[in-house]
């Protein structure tokens, strides 16, 4: 059971034209209010690290490609989950939590962000990758 | 200017690693309410058609690959918008409008939706794709 952030398994429907992916529904208990919803592409081997929001939590759910995601403290403690089509799971961020992600797949992957607030540049501290001591290549 | 639906232009953020697409805020006109956010791919030259929502309004987007959507109240008149990465756009469909949609790109297709209200298969209207007399091959 991870402790920085929580998973959990939104309904896939296997569709023969594309199946249907569910993000967040305001009636489960992830969701705590709507702020935002956006999309981040993340190329293969590309790492985007690392964010630390204070306010805000995030959903993130990944429907196309594969995604690793690492989490900390900032202690040296990681804690990391690759997630996306063959393995499509939901990951709730808290507020406090440093993350980053790198893209996986070789095709496009796409990161979905469902947030319970508007962006605020305020809220966001930002490190360069190199300031916590992970081994990107574990994922 | 479309009668059907509503077209807007969010906000898209370049960046080396991939990009961000911003789907929906709460605090922009398309915004009604949260219900749910969900996923749709659609392969290549496979359709989705027809239904239509009674109370549901959708909101659109498409950050992979290219789809085309149709729109028509049923009455022989059609309006067509083909959105995705080469033209990020956001469709908003209000309920009583029949829709359907065609993958345009070879590559992965994926419909992004944020409703105002959760899926309630009660409120949908389907019909099959031949029952409006659309040439899809005009997509």
């Amino acid at each position: 059971m991870p402790n920085l952030y929580t998973l959990s398994s939104p309904l896939v429907i296997e569709n023969a034209n594309g199946n249907i992916y569910r993000a967040i529904r305001e009636d489960e208990t992830s969701f705590k209010a709507f702020g935002e919803a956006y999309s981040s592409l993340i190329f293969y081997k590309s790492i985007k690290a690392w964010k630390k929001h204070k306010l805000m939590t995030l959903n993130l759910v990944v429907p196309v490609g594969m995604v690793g995601f690492v989490f900390t403290d900032g202690s040296g403690i990681f804690e990391f989950e690759a997630i996306g089509e063959e393995n499509y799971k939901r990951l709730t961020v808290p507020p406090g939590c440093w993350f980053g992600f790198k893209g996986l797949s070789k095709k496009a992957n796409l990161v979905l962000n469902i947030s319970d607030m508007i962006h605020d540049d305020k809220e966001v501290d930002r490190v360069e990758v190199d300031r916590f001591n992970f081994n990107w290549d574990l994922l």
